[in-house]
């Protein structure tokens, strides 16, 4: 398949631009504001699957975001490979943290991207690495390539909790059905160490509103009287860790799955330098579950974090005000395990009870998802394997990602099948932060990739 | 004066047709994009004090907002009163919870107003409540009824800490001489239990900001292992008062004067109805200070209150995300003893001492003033107090504010003058609330019982 890397040379100029083109429609599924643009985005992917080969291209209506599912059968005997992504992205504020603005790509060089990385909202997270699987497909459908039948499901909702596709996929089995899904949404540990998620953490999302009196008030008339909002909300979110960083939910840990000290040590020779670590983040110490090590923290344990807080007066000077409500929105990563509409449920028990009479308390549920492990004797897993050493020369090393796909499990219960994680993205990339970036060589190096993957499943499978 | 009652009646709709009109401008001084309406306020509080008679009126420069000084001398060997007030009002939002915009002053009945209030930002504080003293000095030149000299200091800059007063009055202090210093800026217990305030709490106002990682980062790539700033915030936070409600601040109680028991009883003979106070705040309890009463815990004990706090996804629906920053602005009222700056400099060290290595912490100290007390048997006092019973009918009560106007404490250092506090606003009426309000009855009645405090003030300091 030498001549795939010939294919990416002659049409690189035009892969790099339909992507650019991609990211300039600002698919933020988060904010009803831009309804219309996330609409548009998925008319685009639909004439991108087209002219990528597919024979048959819909647009399917959902509750919510429509989703995108293409195919392209060429033998009802050979393997099927459905390929998941989705076309939504993450809110860009804060607006002013971005050096260029969020929907106006642009390539710019960084250290490790000295070929050039392209800066966008979504230029990795997931437009840019769900487009490499369009481009390959296109290359094996222009050059005679592709080895098996393959099919698209591109959702609009993966960063609002992919609601939809939860209603979508159990009413469409058929349709879908399938010998393995091929996601790329994560990342791999650099360039030169290609790895492949073989675990994902769970979601639980809520958002809580601590009421105190039914105005806000005169701090000086009220202040020591009557209840603060914010104060008290103070005291519930920390209440929420001990000392040790563990979780002080009831049960919260019950269900952990808790992994074997082989296991571990497994996941302690993946490199890493937490020093480089400490010094790319800018910050004098880790902060994190006792008894763990960092990469354990963010892999193979559960947390909690408040993602956002909102309360009183946040304007210029002073406002010598007790606010009536404040808010937070709260979000706790599960491991394989614990059952995410569970913890939703033991978490809004548990932060009611914690309230004082003094204040109403309101837990509002937004989304979740369970956790996920892939094992790595299974054939997709092995064809994956064997496609990073033909284009990167070196076996890539299983990793459990700290980061979420809620579907990969509704996945598996639906249409019985694994999922193979096949990230070219970079924990530097900045994904749901300012200044998101894809590398042009990762973009690429994804492109030639893939077909392989395709190649050595379709063998594997004989 | 019997006529004071009839010249009121005759001017009636005027009086309130001007007050309207000086509500009309924003002048909001915490935020600079009201500069304009700030200055353009001064403009029109000196036209006015020239329309009620002052000999003199001038808009005296400063480093910050102007203060308007205005005086009418009759007779160096009478006595002066100086009033002071203020021209700058406090931020409107929240906006939306206001039921009539806040700069487009309108009158509507309320239960306690049966008259009709006024419903307006700044119509109590302190815009209405200075006007009253501009209308009864109109009274008082136009009818010949003027008893002593007069001299008023409206100043711009009261919501935001009288900085530049601070720095006007030492500077002035011939200009300014006086005997007794006249504020209306305070509240009273209710229309059939007039009180007049005899002490005010200082206060410290600090900004914090809390910075962990060193841009916002995947809270599933990072969740666990680094420090979340909100989170960490929160347990700063939260740490600032034990179980007890006390604030944990080292030295912060040291000079906090502690009340006889014989004063606290005193107190607590003011009518106050538990039931009631829950009942108009919708709140099921009250919250404070273990040890003290409800009156005693806004007033004679010093508090620690969040008057804003924001950081992460504030937006809607969810955004996985872990802030690199949180923030904060937190205002601490103090009692007669307590020295704002060294308070300050106590919450500034303790705060930065529990912020652990995981974070970065800075506190921004806003400003402050001290707390103040007037003894009931002062000459200005009983002026007032007789002036209350001959437009009221009643003695007012003695009562201590938990309100703060720090320059007060100013005044008697600069000054050496006794500062009388006569309040005719209520609790009620939303001060630095939305639907701020300020009842026509109270306006006028105040406009009637000024003169009486000139005559007994001049009668009794003879």
């Amino acid at each position: 398949m030498q001549n795939v890397k010939d294919y990416i040379a002659q049409h690189k100029d035009r892969f790099i631009n339909e992507l650019i083109d991609l990211l300039k429609i600002p698919s933020v599924s988060a904010d009803p504001a831009y309804n219309q643009d996330v609409l548009n985005t998925a008319d685009t992917i639909k004439e991108s699957l087209e002219k990528a080969g597919c024979d048959k291209v819909e647009i399917c209506e959902t509750p919510g975001y429509p989703i995108v599912y293409g195919e392209k059968i060429i033998n009802p005997n050979l393997p099927t490979v459905l390929v998941y992504g989705h076309y939504d992205v993450q809110p860009a504020d804060p607006i002013d943290l971005w050096t260029s603005p969020p929907f106006e790509p642009v390539i710019k060089k960084t250290d490790i991207h000295p070929e050039g990385a392209i800066f966008a909202r979504g230029a990795c997270d997931d437009k840019g690495q769900m487009y490499m699987h369009v481009k390959a497909l296109e290359y094996m459908t222009h050059t005679g390539n592709l080895p098996c039948n393959v099919k698209f499901m591109i959702e609009g909702e993966e960063e609002v909790g992919s609601e939809s596709l939860a209603w979508f996929v159990p009413r469409n089995k058929e349709k879908l059905a399938n010998d393995v899904i091929l996601i790329s949404d994560t990342g791999m540990i650099a360039n030169d160490i290609p790895s492949i998620t073989t675990g994902l953490r769970g979601l639980s999302y809520v958002e809580v509103e601590v009421t105190g009196p039914n105005r806000d008030l005169h701090s000086g008339l009220y202040g020591g009287a009557v209840a603060n909002p914010i104060n008290i909300l103070t005291q519930m979110i920390a209440s929420l860790h001990d000392e040790n960083n563990h979780i002080t939910i009831p049960g919260f840990y019950d269900k952990v799955e808790e992994l074997s000290r082989e296991e571990r040590d497994e996941m302690a020779k993946a490199p890493f330098s937490l020093e480089d670590y400490k010094a790319a983040l800018d910050i004098d110490d880790v902060h994190g579950e006792a008894g763990y090590t960092t990469n354990e923290r963010n892999s193979i344990r559960p947390t909690l974090d408040v993602n956002g807080i909102w309360g009183g007066y946040t304007g210029e000077g002073a406002k010598t005000v007790i606010a009536s409500k404040a808010y937070a929105k709260i979000s706790m990563r599960l491991v394989p395990g614990q059952e995410w509409e569970e913890i939703t449920e033991l978490f809004k028990k548990h932060f009611e009870s914690i309230a004082p009479k003094s204040v109403k308390v309101e837990v509002k549920p937004h989304h979740g998802g369970q956790g996920y492990v892939t094992p790595i004797d299974n054939t997709g897993y092995q064809a994956a394997s064997k496609a990073y050493q033909e284009t990167f020369g070196v076996t890539p090393i299983p990793q459990r990602s700290g980061g979420s796909i809620p579907i990969v499990a509704l996945f598996e219960q639906e249409l019985k099948s694994k999922t193979i994680l096949m990230g070219f993205g970079l924990n530097s990339d900045a994904i749901h932060s300012p200044n998101e970036h894809f590398g042009v060589w990762n973009y690429l190096k994804g492109i030639e990739t893939i077909p392989y993957f395709y190649q050595y499943f379709t063998e594997l499978s004989k």
